[in-house]
């Protein structure tokens, strides 16, 4: 990892979300002087890595910042030698996010791009590829980190924390989203904002916010009540007050399925039947970024790009990489292998907490506050799912994978598991060899 | 604990099941030579405990055992310098029975006595009267057991556990009903199958079958899928095979309602419309039942209690009680502290799984079987589901009584669980002085 | 394991011990109705192995017990289809003992069997011939129970546990000692006397003592303090009685060079120079042992034997093989996986604690006794010294073998295991190819 | 903690030690506007405190830094609203220490002021003392960090985790020393040097080096084989090179006690008879010390403090005070409750490992290096020793005092433990009014 070859590879790289990317990567350059940079794609994606592609070109020379920016279908060679390969995949493309979305829906249950049984198949289709490319890695780049922000991303970290010998981190934008929101509650630069967060991806609890040092957790649980922090796509709905008050610790977006699972789903079919799901909508979405983004003058991000729900995904996979880079031993929340921090979930799985971030990689700090039954009770049925998930999608278990959707809290039923289960295998069969 | 002075208190002594109690006694006489036996019930209570006494006092005659008979009203009299103490109480009667079986109902949730929204209402208005007890136990007679089978079994022990230093050991039937039907199967006698099971009370597998010391788990597992191993209360709609197949461990009965809500729910709805809830079914019985007990001419245990559904309870109970006080050194499965045992759940709280008695108590035997994800993430919600339970009846806390039922999986939803706490707080408040 | 086939191979069966075996499995036959009894040793010990094998014969006959004998210096013939295979070897014979007993007194360190620096030594010579044997086990006897009585007991079975995949249980005479010694204190059977002993093999503690279900441990320390409880080759020096009141349990024996090596090293250095190590003590007894065995008109177990040092060995040995093959579901202290019981060692190491027994082994029953820092402290460091040595002896590793020695309180200082190690290994050089 | 009343009491403020830590303030008054400043001691000590404190204004004088310095024998005074407690006494003055270290060369073994039976009277002389000191905190300046250099430093810093409420950190030089030792080989800034260590204080292992982000823990534990990195009051003897490189990772100085013990007696004793203990030779450093502070000329930090031995106190002391006060999320060496993050060491003990420092204290960072047996049995009898040694300070305990000092592997032995514990005693009598 030396500054004159900085070399980093992103594949999926003909995503909309790149240009976000590419911005940071300007945005840094002092910091972070990247000397090669990969953006690959599947040759289905070829033509939308050609025009993402070419806006970046533009972008950095906007910046006048000498990066050397590679487009290539070859994955081997964008992987070779990198010190930074990041996943933004999605396997299936949005094709198979819409079934993700609408199979549990004909089951009276969440249909949701990460969690529940949509994220189960979004799972079992990604880990394949992704422990493909960690094989290449091995062989490639032995020394490299991979940062997985592919969704589901704890999951799919925790593929490769057990199956593979590849160092990985993994990244999610909703940590620091959280504290850009609670620094515009309080009017502070996001710096000065530090939490505790505990849990695992997407399923996460803040036990503690400080501004400057000073606790304010109890503030911004009494601003959530009203206004909640949310992500672009799930309803904000508030949270019940007496709730959020007896757990004394925030939520995160994603906690709506799991606390009020009536009102989401009913949401989720109203929604389905006017504007379709969520899939649906992000393809429009893309279809008009992409739109844009063919544009010869268009030179920077286009504000355009915030819709699409992926905020602060540059800042988070930037500031890692800087800090790893820079062995800056700084503190961020990322996704990492257990080995005991939170003592009631097993060592081999993934968690998302506070981290010291150095060259090595990232580092948990132990956690402060004690986990609550409630808090305690959700995340290790949940893990346990996701653990079965992992298991599924690694052997191409029938019998695990029934198991994995009987546990998770958002299916929960013998018969419904085994209905959407059959339609997950059958819709997705192209993209599941390890099942047949 | 000297044979020539062996004294038992029963609290809730005017029950239904004492017939099947005595007739353990007497079978049992002669290596269990009780002196003095307490019925003890409350004043509202007195006409019933008149009646089972006197079927008692007859039978006892019958039989000619010189066991000292007492029915009474006064506790403390009854407790003091007793060597065991047994609860089998209802803390409302069968009209609170019927309230927990109503109002999950009206949410489309489960409705019934021990699981769910409805044990929930059973516990916290059930733990402070046997806290009560303890005190006295622990005033007038510090050396006795006592044994527990008042339900929800798991809960009710797990409190006297953490908020007495009463000895206790909480007992349930279904695992002795296992045995048994085991032992039909195979058509051995019951002393000759061995169970390992694994969990907490109404929801623990079964890990291992052997009869005669020859693994049998394969066979019990498939005969399962079609007949099942059921209990009169609940209904028997078979398992989906190859979840059991995957799973390798049989469920109890109770898993029904975890395993098959919606099945479940639907035919709890349909028979709350033609023949009630089963509190109301059991009304009936037990009417018929204690008029069966006037009749002075009954000198045994009348047939009729078979239909009850506490099948078996009287053999756990005696079984038990001999093999302390004869310090036999025999396993059984029962509900004690977990202490480690099963290392994915906390140390204080109460587990039921094979244990070694002798005159000092339980002595949990390590579990071969190794957990998996789906047994362990469902257990570890479930119990901390239970945790918050005895919290919230001991602090009478609102807060932590909606984290409980939010974290049951069969209420998981928290307009819900407000709604369900709000009506159970009402319509038991009599009941709940805890929470005004 | 069926009745009518039932085959256990004694491996070092030309020992003076072997008789103590063959009484037990006369005085057992009816519940042990052993049908082939195989006698093996090595070429070198084929005289011993036919002049105990006589006196073997004649006892059969005498006793008119039908179980054939044979004897052998054929491993594989003896193992193939066992049900059961003991062990009790001396790799390197009485010599290497001796110079087990010296090297370390040479440096001012208990020289002693079993413990330190000693034990060290025939751990190593002992483990790579313990693991052979487990592989033709493997091979020819997939489904026997391995009963390890070679010492260092506790360390050849965590060997086996570690590195092979033969169902093992180790077993050492001291327990029934204990027992022995209390029940004629108290006057009692030794069924009568239960003890709850916590550790590992020759570093174990009774932590509670019962006599019919009646605890009297404080008794039992009260009378330690003067008589205490002693094996032959072991110096009765009394203990500190503060030392014992405080501690609250038992020491075992071996704890005496634990707990006052300096007044041990003295006696040990002072007796070597009178009349040799224990090792030459041993030789002598054994001559005068084979003489007595060699004569034609002795049919029974000749009193001189119990000089020897191993009383109840064979008691111990029968009384395990019984429960297992009658699936008694008694309660014996012998060696077997941790597995989380004592919760403060690693679930990989052998402990030496109350275990259930049946069909399928040894079950470790939770223990009650809550340890305290000083017996923790203690178990930690010398089971860390055993690991080391597992590791030393299976791998030959030097460095390992350096960390082990000064890991032993015994040893404790850097040149000295230097000096020792370097010693062991130039000695036993012909026995530890793994070392080269 | 506002940055115009910062308020700090040194408490041992007439140490010879003080003019560093006065050092300390002025070069980081920017960071760390101090703005009362007492130095406070026990009538006794009023006349050292007078010089030292004299000599301290003048220091402050000369540096212009406008820190208002108050010397006070009243600790109250001194603690009431401070927001840093700092604590440097040695109850008894050097001539306890000199007992402490003749007691233990009587029975031949180590006598040292921190470590062994030495180290055990000082910890049970000064225990009670801090635990007065905290109830003083507690009332007058609960918000307050104890930051306590008292040694030795783990096992007071256990007893005040242990048994009072004050947020506490304990704080040595050893790491600093090792982070500056390796800085000045590698010729680079200290802030270059991270080092991963893992253990309890003066029983650490640094089990990772990195300077700038690359790893040279081998580098650096080939360089330490032969000069070794070491403390002035501790000779330096080398390490056995096989065992350095076996136990991959570097001990510390004050392992030369457990790991050269016979050579380390050896000096001891050879020292005691020329130069007197290191008690006698520190009386005559202070003595010249304070002869030196006396002088009205000295304005700045005399050289011939650092001879004294606690080099670099003042970097460790300012450098924590500064991270907490201006909340930096730095990674410093401290000692804090455990609460899982050595997993083999019991969650209530102090332990000194990185930690993350901000304005809450400090946070453990996880341990990457996985312990080795041997590591893990040493930390843990030892730290076994620290907490029967912590019990028996604040109960008097006689027999858990006994206990202590036989599991400490530097006694080991029942009778000496005796001898030893009777002398410390009776010489100590005047400080140990819990025994009596």
């Amino acid at each position: 990892m030396k500054g004159n070859s900085l070399k980093i590879a992103v594949i999926g790289g003909g995503s909309s979300y790149t240009p976000e990317l590419i911005e940071g990567f300007i945005k840094n350059y002092n910091e972070l002087p990247v000397k090669e940079l990969y953006l690959v794609d599947i040759p289905e994606g070829e033509e939308k890595l050609n025009i993402v592609g070419s806006l970046a070109k533009r972008m950095l020379e906007e910046a006048d910042v000498p990066i050397e920016l590679h487009l290539t279908t070859d994955r081997k060679k964008a992987i070779k030698g990198a010190d930074f390969v990041t996943t933004q995949i999605r396997v299936g493309m949005l094709d198979a996010r819409a079934r993700d979305e609408q199979i549990p829906l004909k089951y009276n249950r969440i249909g949701q791009e990460t969690t529940g049984a949509g994220g189960f198949a979004k799972a079992i289709r990604t880990i394949p590829v992704i422990l493909d490319i960690c094989k290449e890695i091995e062989e490639l780049a032995p020394d490299a980190f991979l940062l997985n922000f592919t969704n589901p991303a704890g999951i799919v970290t925790e593929a490769v924390l057990k199956h593979s010998n590849v160092k990985t981190i993994g990244l999610c934008n909703l940590p620091i989203g959280t504290q850009m929101q609670v620094a515009s509650w309080f009017d502070v630069k996001p710096s000065d904002v530090s939490l505790e967060m505990v849990g695992i991806n997407h399923l996460n609890w803040t036990t503690k916010v400080e501004v400057n040092g000073v606790n304010v957790t109890h503030d911004v649980l009494t601003r959530a009540n009203n206004s909640g922090l949310h992500v672009k796509n799930i309803p904000d709905l508030g949270w019940e007050p007496q709730l959020l008050k007896s757990i004394n610790a925030l939520p995160c977006a994603y906690h709506r399925y799991y606390y009020m699972p009536e009102q989401m789903l009913k949401e989720q079919i109203e929604k389905s039947k006017t504007e379709g799901t969520r899939a649906d909508v992000v393809k429009e979405v893309e279809n008009d970024l992409f739109e844009k983004y063919k544009d010869p003058n268009l030179k920077v991000k286009p504000k355009e790009l915030e819709k699409r729900g992926g905020a602060y995904y540059s800042e988070a996979a930037v500031q890692l990489i800087c800090s790893i880079y820079n062995n800056k031993k700084d503190t961020q929340i990322v996704n990492v292998r257990n080995n005991g921090l939170i003592k009631q979930l097993p060592d081999d799985v993934s968690i998302e907490v506070n981290c010291v971030i150095d060259r090595n990689g990232a580092h948990p700090i132990q956690i402060e506050t004690e986990l609550s039954p409630h808090i305690r009770g959700l995340l290790q049925v949940v893990k346990a799912y996701e653990e079965l998930t992992v298991t599924a999608a690694v052997k191409g278990d029938y019998g695990i994978a029934l198991q994995a959707l009987i546990t998770h809290p958002l299916v929960a039923d013998s018969d419904v598991a085994k209905k959407i289960l059959d339609d997950i295998l059958r819709e997705n069969r192209h993209y599941l060899p390890q099942f047949v």
